[in-house]
């Protein structure tokens, strides 16, 4: 039997929505996490100081608060859950002024950037990229310190989105050199190439991005939970990834995207885009790291990197996992998580 | 008003299945074809002459007769259903010894090969395609003038599986110059490419391939209605097959592909791949065609180049279409068609 622990885990890339779904997914986080960037892509999206920290307060709420019937999970009986987690939070990119950005900037981590209608709530995004509007809140948020957390794709065909969107990367890392970009749940060589480029570009990567390609979302019956956006990509794609995240190259970091949607939406005519993972993600993160030999830079990826690049101390937490199996729950309420049914090789043994 | 008629329309690639769905699915077909190539993918397989024989007397019944309440489409009502319609029925391939072809031949027009497991109940199909063993049967077939129908796919990604197929259409081709070799519902630009390079290469092409790219699966919500096997491709695959579509290029044939599922099969999680076209084929057909000014070539796409090429004379039927709206069901029995709740520009006027 092998044990590793991890300490103070950070998903920098998490969906927490709001109201019963926060309630149900939020301390699946707060339980293993010691802290989570959470999305803006509420409905309305945040964009207001107000709404923001009342958000974080549901959140904190939700993640601190033991109302969940965890009877699916007996270990989070017994260790408690969270307490000690801190939610990150964002703002929905618009066009901001300066006096706003310096008024918010100690309660948010960074904005988050959405193209129009790229995914799910993200109808108030960025219609066209013109830097002569933009330029007032990029400086402000370069000047100020505050990072742009993008989702990077066009609206072009769907496989080419990500790598489409490659110019504007350019564009804005060349304009605002002193802006840090992330480029969020990155999915192609085109965007890990990026990386090397230029010396502002950061990256988060899913977990599901490290493990799956469009062959497993389309390739035998079409798997409606394993559909997200940017969608799964090559085969090669995944090589590129893999490359990075298990090398925990200091400029990427893990952002699970974990996204929840209620089963009916998944499982019917027009399938919501967004794969639940939170629960398993540092299980499924230890079996591919131990496979590959690198378990010794799965603490870089899960936290180190994430608190250099972003200058953040997290709450204490260390998470000791264990290589035996973990059989994944069909639910976790009504939400269908990645591999449900499934049988993963490492488990969580505590939380301290 | 426009109106377009069609003379005796012929599906030269369908499935049918048998028992309850081939009552449900075979009259929507015999309304408006006079006949169809019937795929041999049963459970088990059709590979003896007896069971081909009876399947066909199946089809005959199913498609002939009117125990379909047909509540959802009021033209077939009032106009009969079926009656002049051939199934021509093709044998699941396998190696088969001369004898035994020779007997056979006359009921079938052709033997569909499938690799094994490439798709829906082909789990009995060919697993390498070792010439050697495999020359007797092509050999027998090239000298009896049995074509060889083929799902030209490997089990790479999903996305390459029809490209990579290629290396074999060529060695078919080459080895067995005198056997008409068709490459069935091809989806990309390097099949429409093999067409000019092999004389006794032919292909048949849906109509939703022609409509749809994978945007349309997997580019907004995903589509498990629009999923299929092969999956549908890139814009520019999609602009290759409707370039000799719409030219009614005389080696491309229409064949539909149909393929019904029952509702929960497609809806669910780990959805069947077909999509169900059959009523509604000809209708979007025209409007295809009449969109880009080629409505004279929809004959010999639809009838006229699979004559020559099968050497076929197909039972009397004339369609007349009308280009105004229909609007497509939400389902024909249990099975949800492609388009379900949709209105098409072009409607069935009448048929004799």
């Amino acid at each position: 039997m092998k044990t590793h622990t991890l300490l103070m885990p950070l998903d920098m890339h998490l969906h927490l929505r709001d109201g019963a779904m926060l309630e149900t997914v939020g301390p699946l986080t707060s339980y293993t996490f010691s802290g989570a960037v959470v999305m803006p892509n509420l409905v309305p999206p945040v964009t207001e100081k107000e709404e923001l920290l009342a958000y974080r307060q549901r959140v904190l709420t939700a993640c601190g608060q033991s109302r969940y019937d965890v009877e699916f999970d007996d270990l989070m009986e017994e260790e408690g859950l969270g307490g000690d987690f801190e939610p990150f939070m964002t703002l929905f990119y618009q066009n901001y002024d300066r006096e706003f950005l310096d008024d918010i900037k100690e309660e948010i981590i960074g904005i988050k950037l959405y193209p129009a209608g790229i995914t799910t709530n993200s109808e108030g995004g960025v219609k066209s990229f013109d830097l002569d509007a933009m330029r007032p809140t990029l400086q402000a948020m370069s000047d100020l310190e505050i990072p742009l957390l993008v989702h990077g794709e066009t609206n072009g065909f769907v496989m080419d989105r990500e790598a489409e969107f490659m110019n504007v990367y350019e564009l804005l890392a060349k304009n605002f050199p002193k802006l840090k970009i992330i480029m969020e749940h990155i999915t192609t060589k085109a965007a890990v190439e990026m990386l090397e480029r230029y010396e502002n570009l950061y990256a988060t990567i899913t977990i599901h991005h490290l493990l799956i390609t469009l062959d497993d979302v389309a390739g035998g019956m079409l798997q409606p939970h394993l559909f997200c956006k940017p969608i799964a990509k090559r085969p090669e794609d995944r090589e590129a990834l893999l490359k990075v995240a298990l090398d925990a190259h200091p400029k990427v970091m893990f952002g699970s995207d974990s996204a929840p949607h209620p089963q009916h939406a998944k499982e019917s005519c027009g399938c919501a885009a967004g794969v639940f993972t939170a629960p398993i993600a540092l299980q499924l993160l230890c079996e591919l790291f131990d496979r590959h030999g690198k378990l010794e830079n799965l603490q870089a990826f899960v936290s180190d990197n994430a608190q250099s690049i972003y200058a953040i101390c997290p709450e204490f937490k260390e998470v000791t996992l264990v290589n035996t199996p973990f059989k994944v729950p069909e639910k976790y309420g009504n939400v269908v998580p990645m591999y449900a049914g499934k049988t993963i090789g490492w488990s969580i043994e505590g939380v301290e």
